[in-house]
């Protein structure tokens, strides 16, 4: 990769890597260094301690490292012949394997002072240049991401230009913390981990109720797509996943079982459901396009230290949808599930979506007319749609190319979710076919496309970008009655049932507690509004309307209150 | 056991399993017997066989059988010595392992002319006596239901006292063939299985939507009770099901695989899962009851033979409720779920509701007087609710009394569906507890209750008992509507919209077949409800409702549509 084409970003940090490593071998010099690439939020460098690192050290390791880039050191490098690099590492395993794995007769060498460290390039000038960096965290690693391999200890940092985006970047992460929603899932009562399941969630009643809504919201979309929702085993035969070729490169990550001496494999994914049905008659070409959906649930190995709250875990729901279609109704297909993707996200208040097509790779399956004549499908839909994508070139699957959608939180951090996947080889692996038109056996094009993606996943993402705020209409309690005396109950009462009997989800403060304790609880909970009755209330068969962020408004009636409720469940307001 | 506990009925079919025995023993010598016991719907006979049985074969048996009758052999019992018997029995395995597990020094011994059969008695006075008799099919079984014992050969058939129970039994067993669900389950497009699952159902979109019904309404029904629907991992830790005891009894039936190197269960139930949702966090008395429920998949092996349509699965969703109380609450909450129970099995027309209270075991946990206040808890519930019950002493599981719920129906055959089981082992094993008013810490008692059982297996139930005409809130299409030519396509479109704003699940037949044919696909599919419009129709802007049955409804408005669909959902009427 030449320079030229190497960010300023980039170089900033993969020099900071080097920095970084620079300072370890100073202070450990027993330290075996491996790798220390730049990353979309920073950089890492992974080691192979003579003692493992701890949290304590981070502090010491950045000083050495404001010290060496105050020796403002010139940053060089050169081409090197392989013998001559071999020499140098000798005694570091790790890179005589990298150097065995580089094609060509040299290796880059990237030098500061006293320090060395094998590396293709991309550098700043000289150590002087890296001020705005921050080390972030310990992790445990291993060599080549093989967990098999030698485990290693990773320091993630990052590093920017100026001062003053460090400083935004530090403020975001605070943001982030601060709304963890890992925190937020136990302050609000929504879901748990246990050791005894270690990455299974537990989803209390009140987050199983915004799964729920989550669910039917997305299926009224399905339905007016005319979608058959589909519900498949979670456990089949292993045989499908040879069959579909996910076996060879996904074994590691599956969880197996044993039914009658045949193994079984507890789905990672939902394909092989939708196929079998798809499978189950002879299908003709007038029943096509058939759309399979699934809430499918799947279960993935992960390593424990991966796993993150709802982000990253082991089991999951993914809003599945498979797409049986001649090739000719891809098109508009795509474009329908683009606008199911925009609708949906929208809802969110999403609204920066960004779109990337990726096309034919290197190892495609298929002949070039089928990836040229699906990539055209798949512009055409983009282009009819309201939505701006960049290409990727040869980034799409070797069994046919994808859209991504990318969307843009509240704290401005990016969440790539919805996808679309055009498949040529799971209709030849399966050998699926209609009966065309000519009353000759085709071949369907399957589509795989998500649009939360993982259920679990994309709440987690929805806590955390609404800072467990939900909105109205995907609050587990949508509003709460709080009266000033017992005197109230009873006005309470009626008005809470008159709500039920239009599906709001209410509650009522029960507690003894004066109405400014009251409504600090609410606003703990979060819970959207808080209908507050004290006696003039009452007297006038009124309501006192406040909203979580402390607005009021007075004097509603219930037919009010009644009509504010449609308009914030159907306007999807927050 | 004295003959004069034993019911006419058994008798007969108890003698006439002797009556096949002789037959088979006399066309076929070489057959070792083994055992014949009555059932409830007849009673059958295990042979180990020289040369398998067939179909064809039970012709022959049958007339044989009818010989013996005829040759009015007088049927005497009488007790001998061990010794003796297990001279005459020194050539049949089985029956020796009989003898050696028979209590006591004599064994009773059965004889009819020149045949004999170890027997515990319970006969009529000759065969000629036997009459009424009907062979069923031929099946494999294994010596006392080992499966890795020696596989054997079952042949089951039926017997009554008059002809005309006979009669009414073949009319019963042709009807639910006709109407068997897996048939229907093809004819309506509702589930299927395939070779890669073996009892794992995959439910079509029509099936699903009728699963997603009988949810939404439990739903409704649980939420008025102040249930709290959660969802919980369906693969856990193990130890979980060590702690519960169910590992020890229950392992052959668990499906597992490994996580981590620790052994994972695949749930075969859901007490595990609430138990840890309840074991979150401390609980105060003023949390209890706590009702927690779960729509919960659960995997158990049955071996492949005993597989059946929905009846018999290896997954299946429980609706499982777990209610934690305090022993003060029991009868409430008791009562309460046999209301939910009672509300639920009759909007399916299951008016006719038998209960069973089974007491204290031989083998109970727990103490004397914490058994008798359950009981009495459960007694004053169902005394306080409509319902009739026997009471099954000594028949609760050793963990508690349970009440169990039987419908009948359509065809006048019985199924248990329903349960309500306390439990005193687990809040122990899993130590329990809540803070009671007095500040110490108090074990709560557990119900485990559930009100379809396995949803599947009701599914199944539900399909045979309505011969597939699902009741109009049921039917995964409420409304067809038909056209009598494409001239009225633009008013029936109209109509379906309006429908569609309401909710209503509606098709429109877009084939070009006449009226005739349209009524005839609609009727196959069991559709409900048939909207013909014609010309007339069109023009006067009205419907013709037709339903299922033939009956028809002219000139009706949407409004009245509308109306009576609403009528016919909310009181679920068929």
């Amino acid at each position: 990769m030449p320079n030229d084409q190497i960010s300023q970003l980039d170089k900033i940090r993969h020099s900071t890597a080097h920095l970084l490593a620079h300072a370890v071998k100073e202070l450990y010099p027993d330290t075996v260094l491996t790798i220390g690439p730049p990353t979309k939020d920073g950089f890492f460098y992974d080691f192979l301690p003579k003692t493992n690192f701890r949290d304590e050290d981070l502090p010491k390791i950045t000083q050495r490292m404001k010290e060496i880039a105050e020796r403002d050191l010139a940053l060089t490098h050169k081409q090197i012949p392989k013998a001559e690099a071999r020499k140098i590492y000798k005694d570091n395993p790790f890179k005589l394997e990298l150097i065995d794995l580089i094609p060509g007769d040299t290796v880059g060498l990237a030098q500061q002072g006293d320090f060395d460290d094998l590396c293709k390039g991309g550098h700043v000038k000289s150590t002087g240049q890296l001020k705005n960096f921050k080390l972030l965290h310990i992790s445990g690693s291993y060599w080549r991401a093989d967990r098999d391999g030698q485990p290693l200890q990773r320091i993630t940092g990052t590093a920017f230009a100026t001062p003053k985006e460090l400083r935004m970047y530090e403020k975001r992460v605070e943001e982030a913390q601060k709304y963890d929603h890992r925190k937020l899932g136990k302050q609000l009562d929504l879901f748990s981990f246990v050791q005894e399941g270690v990455g299974f969630p537990f989803f209390h009643a009140k987050g199983q109720r915004v799964v729920q809504l989550l669910k039917d919201d997305l299926r009224a979309t399905l339905n007016k797509q005319n979608y058959n929702e589909i519900a498949t085993p979670i456990m089949l035969s292993d045989d499908l996943w040879k069959q579909s070729g996910h076996y060879a490169h996904y074994k590691d990550n599956m969880f197996l079982s044993e039914i009658d001496e045949k193994s079984y494999a507890i789905r990672p994914m939902n394909c092989p459901g939708a196929i079998l049905t798809y499978k189950e008659r002879p299908r003709s070409y007038r029943e096509l396009p058939l759309k399979l959906s699934e809430f499918g649930l799947v279960h993935r190995y992960e390593l424990s230290g991966v796993l993150h709250g709802l982000f990253r875990v082991r089991s999951f729901t993914q809003d599945d949808g498979h797409i049986f279609c001649m090739p000719n109704q891809v098109e508009d297909e795509v474009l329908d599930t683009i606008k199911a993707i925009e609708k949906t996200l929208k809802k969110f208040g999403f609204n920066n979506i960004t779109v990337a097509l990726s096309t034919k790779p290197d190892n495609a399956m298929g002949s070039d007319a089928a990836w040229e004549s699906a990539i055209l499908s798949l512009k055409n839909a983009l282009d009819r749609s309201d939505l701006k994508y960049v290409i990727q070139e040869g980034e799409g699957a070797f069994y046919g190319p994808k859209i991504e959608f990318g969307i843009e939180d509240s704290m401005g951090r990016s969440w790539q979710c919805s996808t679309v996947q055009l498949d040529f080889c799971n209709p030849k692996n399966f050998d699926l076919s209609y009966i065309a038109p000519s009353g000759q056996k085709e071949q369907p094009v399957m589509i795989h496309r998500a649009i939360y993606g993982s259920m679990e996943r994309f709440f987690g993402i929805l806590l955390e970008h609404f800072k467990g705020n939900l909105p109205f209409w995907l609050a587990p309690i949508q509003v709460k009655l709080l009266t000033i005396t017992d005197d109230q109950k009873d006005y309470a009462q009626k008005i809470m049932h008159q709500l039920q009997e239009h599906n709001i989800r209410v509650a009522m403060d029960e507690s003894s507690d004066p109405i400014s304790g009251k409504i600090k609880t609410a606003q703990l909970e979060k819970v959207p509004w808080m209908l507050v009755m004290g006696q003039k209330e009452m007297d006038n068969n009124t309501i006192t309307l406040r909203y979580r962020n402390g607005k009021q408004e007075f004097g509603l009636s219930l037919q009010d209150v009644l009509a504010k409720t449609k308009k914030y469940n159907d306007e999807y307001i927050i």
